[in-house]
């Protein structure tokens, strides 16, 4: 075990926040660990474990004097907790997050450079459909990517390369990447199919009227997959909507314009439009269990 | 075990016939059990098994004087499968099939009521997103929805009674549904899922020369289940999508549709409208683990 940090604050303990303070401990990764939660509620529950120096409301005690802060709120919390976060770091803090959109993240900082405190905004792409701290987890993060992206305005390397051993600490594989290029990536390989996965669910939900509840019967067929998606946390997902929406739009757009390619096929009767499409995505299937993502 | 059927003969040895001959035996349900596939490689795959009593590509042989065929090929196959076999039926013997299409299925049969069989177009809701005999298991129907969809020309009540035990005896829950119905029923909960996940990943295939193919690293932020739906049988999903056209183009358009207000509330930052979408696709799941589908 190695200490990264003398001491750590995590700053929302939902399932992900609570997630880190498992791992965090699990792992030895710190000396003084601290949880801050907006929710009474939700910082009892974590109470409850006895893995915490400190849980509470009170952001101001749990972040003064720390090295390093971690957010894991949704992002809509982000310019009110950075503007009160922010002027109690000390000299040589890290403060990190682990939102899923991360241009807006930097920008969240905009006029926060320079001030002694290092920025290095983080995405670990881990999660389940789960959300609250009960359905954290000391292996979340094990084996899976943590996507940093440093700003050279923000961000200095040393502490990126103390931030990168963290990660490794929990397990996870971490990866440098330019903001907007991490925006862009994960619009298409996460944003995307969320955003897909609840429409068509919804879709569902609206025709149980004309076709009946029994239908929900015969989800097997593959609907199943998408509700399972579709019951991640409203308020993060509306977040990241909204601050990734560039590259979102531009996503679906090409989406669309796929997907209209293929209703005129059938419309049309055009099999080999179809069989051609649908034979080349095996190809994607089949790279992903190269590569060891499946 | 109870034997149901004397004779029966399986056209199609793919996953969905190899998984019934499996099935078959391993439920004792027929006493004679025949194979026929187009393809010499398929037959020879399942000659090594040694649980049929005749493999081969003749389909005269294999259907004369059965008394249970299942088709278990692509729709495309229906016309001329159909014009080949029936001629070859003999009184009291059923033709049944396994495709996700029924109106279709019966629109095949046209011309060839009271001709002493039976036809009852059946669909197992099960499968997975591999294809060929090798993938085949008997246990692949345990638990899973059949659907019967019985035609009043051409079913008469004991075969429909008599196919319902033969796969209540691989595991199935069997209902009884009508062809149209269970055509849009399954264009909402399997083809559309289908067409959107084939859609996506040709999307993100497409991406690939400007992204760099790193970002398949990535897949473990949602992307992933929608590959495994997009790896199914090409050739089996360009028939069902032809042969759906109408239910698949109709849920489609309200897909569309409710995609549409999605991406209108991203672009103009409607945050409420987003959030009380998703929050409303949670009650979805919550049925299918109430009525034990997950």
């Amino acid at each position: 075990m190695v200490v990264h940090f003398k001491r750590m604050t995590v700053i929302g303990l939902g399932l992900i926040g609570s997630s880190v303070i498992r791992a965090v401990r699990k792992y030895g990764l710190v000396e003084e660990l601290l949880g801050v939660d907006i929710s009474e509620g939700v910082c009892e529950v974590v109470r409850g474990w006895g893995i915490l120096d400190y849980v509470g409301v009170d952001i101001e005690y749990g972040v003064r004097g720390t090295d390093l802060v971690m957010l894991c709120t949704p992002l809509s919390t982000y310019r009110d907790l950075v503007s009160r976060v922010c002027p109690l770091l000390g000299e040589g803090a890290i403060i990190t997050d682990v939102g899923s959109v991360k241009k807006y993240v930097i920008e969240s900082f905009t006029g926060y450079s320079g001030m002694g405190f290092c920025v290095v905004p983080g995405h670990p792409v881990a999660g389940t459909e789960y959300s609250g701290p009960e359905f954290g987890y000391a292996e979340l993060f094990e084996g899976r990517w943590c996507i940093l992206t440093p700003d050279y305005e923000l961000s200095d390397v040393v502490s990126v390369e103390r931030l990168v051993g963290f990660w490794e600490g929990m397990g996870s594989r971490v990866e440098l990447m330019d903001a907007v290029h991490h925006d862009m990536v994960l619009a298409l390989m996460s944003h995307l199919p969320h955003l897909i996965a609840y429409t068509i669910v919804g879709t569902a939900r609206d025709m149980e009227g004309g076709m009946g509840s029994e239908f929900l019967k015969y989800a097997a067929g593959g609907f199943r997959d998408f509700t399972r998606i579709a019951s991640s946390d409203p308020v993060m997902w509306r977040d990241i909507f909204l601050y990734n929406k560039e590259a979102v739009l531009g996503m679906l757009q090409c989406f669309s314009e796929d997907l209209t390619v293929l209703q005129r096929a059938i419309r049309w009767g055009e099999g080999e439009t179809l069989y051609e499409y649908f034979k080349r995505t095996r190809v994607i299937r089949r790279r992903l269990i190269e590569i060891g993502q499946e």
